[in-house]
């Protein structure tokens, strides 16, 4: 059991029982509200119940997918608390990937002006990324994450034992934040990443507890993401954009897959801006193509993509910013790049697909 | 002009045009975005206009009223600051009652995760009331305020000059709030208090900026709600649960009255379980007589009152919270009153109607 002590909450890793009954029991909250999505509550929460044995919880389960993360359901998550009479002194668990730790903390953090919640992130992608930061939130017309708050879970609670229940696209999706953290801060983790090339067989709670602790560094030093913390944005520009323009296609990207891509893109623009080598940027492109699946971004949705890029919250007077790096390891926030270098990745990323 | 210091933003009490264009002006926002209701929007909006002259800012109008501070008018007010495009270094100008604070304040705390706002309270009631404390929210599933968050705003802007806007029966309704403060904490003001005979005859900033401040005294030393705060619900419990009937009926309360009415049972509980005095409380109910309405509470409505009491969000484990008065000018908080007690009370409340 690795634990990351953060200034307000622990992140507990490894075979995660004993610290959570203890977690739990311990605070003598007056009711337990667990939130899982149709898939979790089938393939985790069985492992979840037995952890918690004899501690009373009730479920509350919401249909799964990015498409149902709104204020719908939302709504049914309130009215089930409401149902349930939920008072301030209860604990809601979300058992599952990044849309419910997401959703079910805004709603814990919103329900009676907010009651305790605790994270456990069932996916690769929730253990590395959502674990860490406080960012709760729903999409809202149209734009991922526009509705929300900063607040912070009660603990989080990784066991690598849910990733057993994930196929393995869901696995490599999530590796790319693993990915991304190594390129934005820790080069010799990256020479040591090169070496994997098989994700069965890998120490997954050794490489969470690294990559949440790069992600606590950056975060706590900028807990409202006023300025460094953009540097986790690494590949998310063009990465969201790719994302939400495939989501509309008939191969829809998962949300590391349209990142891994993204990440090349933005190799490619501190390659142009930042002076990242060609051979740095030539060492990113290939262990990302190992792993990704790589559809052609269709050169005639260029500027769709950059107009969504434009929407991306995180602009300030609409215009584009990057978090680049130089060399692999650093990274630099708040770089602009104008719309012919965005392009001119795009091309870039669709000339290396065979 | 009066300025309260809090330890995150100012309240400015007074002729407010200077301090407010000061604040507006010195943060050099990308947009400013004005909320208010139908309203506010014919009566304080010209005044405000006036006030910010050559600073432009976009209006936001809502519906006006308690009916409409729901999940459906967030959405109308996200939509409009996404159409917008609202970016994070917007500022939202929250104009009107407690609704477009609470409301206002609670779109612009989760839009984007956050962006900044300024509240300026246009009724005595959100002059006195909600101007401290953070408390943003609306009502959902037939319960007030029952989502929401904490969060405190960027200033607050308390002009007298809104108040000439309002009906009487709404300045009597806010006085009710700058009664409970002097109840719970400020037996002197309170004296000085018995003097006011006509509301039209007042030196509102002095008595609002006495009575934010005694709010403030206690909300900093609880800023979460978890205990003194409590005192603040003083009159409430029962209030809340009169307002939420009468809302009904052919007649319905103002909140003020409502919790006017909620404080003569309040302080015949304090007598009853925390020995204030007959006189004491005898006090009380003569001057509460001298300014609000009557209506008998029905005797066969008890029993739904004491249902809706149950319900409220500070309750624990289903047992009724009460704040109760010993002498006038101290609170008790966390008390609890058996059904009997509380039905006594409003037979007390009844028994003195003419």
């Amino acid at each position: 059991m690795d634990i990351i002590k953060l200034p307000e909450y622990n992140i507990y890793i490894g075979h995660i029982q004993r610290a959570l009954r203890h977690f739990v029991t311990d605070r003598q909250y007056s009711q337990h509200l667990l939130i899982a999505d149709e898939n979790t509550a089938t393939h985790c929460l069985p492992i979840l119940a037995e952890y918690l044995a004899d501690i009373p919880f009730k479920v509350i389960t919401i249909p799964p997918g990015e498409v149902h993360k709104n204020i719908q359901t939302c709504e049914k998550i309130w009215s089930s608390l409401m149902h349930n009479q939920t008072d301030r002194r209860a604990l809601v668990l979300n058992l599952g990937g990044g849309v419910i730790g997401d959703m079910g903390g805004f709603c814990a953090g919103t329900f009676k002006r907010g009651i305790d919640f605790i994270q456990i992130p069932t996916t690769l992608l929730s253990q590395v990324d959502a674990s860490v930061g406080g960012k709760l939130g729903i999409d809202f017309a149209d734009i991922k994450n526009s509705i929300g708050l900063f607040k912070n879970p009660g603990a989080v609670f990784i066991d690598p034992v849910f990733l057993k229940t994930l196929p393995k696209r869901e696995i490599t999706s999530g590796f790319a934040e693993i990915i991304k953290h190594c390129l934005i801060a820790d080069r010799d983790q990256w020479n040591s990443l090169q070496l994997v090339k098989n994700l069965e067989q890998v120490d997954w709670t050794a490489l969470i507890a690294h990559s949440v602790l790069i992600k606590k560094q950056i975060v706590e030093s900028d807990p409202f993401e006023k300025g460094i913390r953009k540097a986790l944005n690494f590949g998310h520009t063009i990465g969201h954009a790719i994302e939400s323009y495939f989501l509309s296609s008939k191969t829809p990207l998962l949300h590391g897959e349209a990142i891994a891509l993204g990440m090349i893109c933005e190799a490619h623009l501190s390659f142009q801006r930042q002076g990242l080598t060609n051979q740095e940027l030539e060492q990113i492109l290939s262990f990302i193509k190992t792993l990704y699946p790589q559809p052609i971004i269709p050169r005639d949705s260029f500027q769709e993509l950059i107009h969504l890029m434009q929407n991306d919250k995180k602009n300030v007077d609409k215009k584009i910013n990057f978090s680049l790096i130089q060399p692999i390891g650093q990274v630099h926030v708040n770089q602009e790049a104008e719309t012919d270098e965005i392009k001119a990745s795009m091309h870039y990323y669709n000339s290396t697909v065979n």
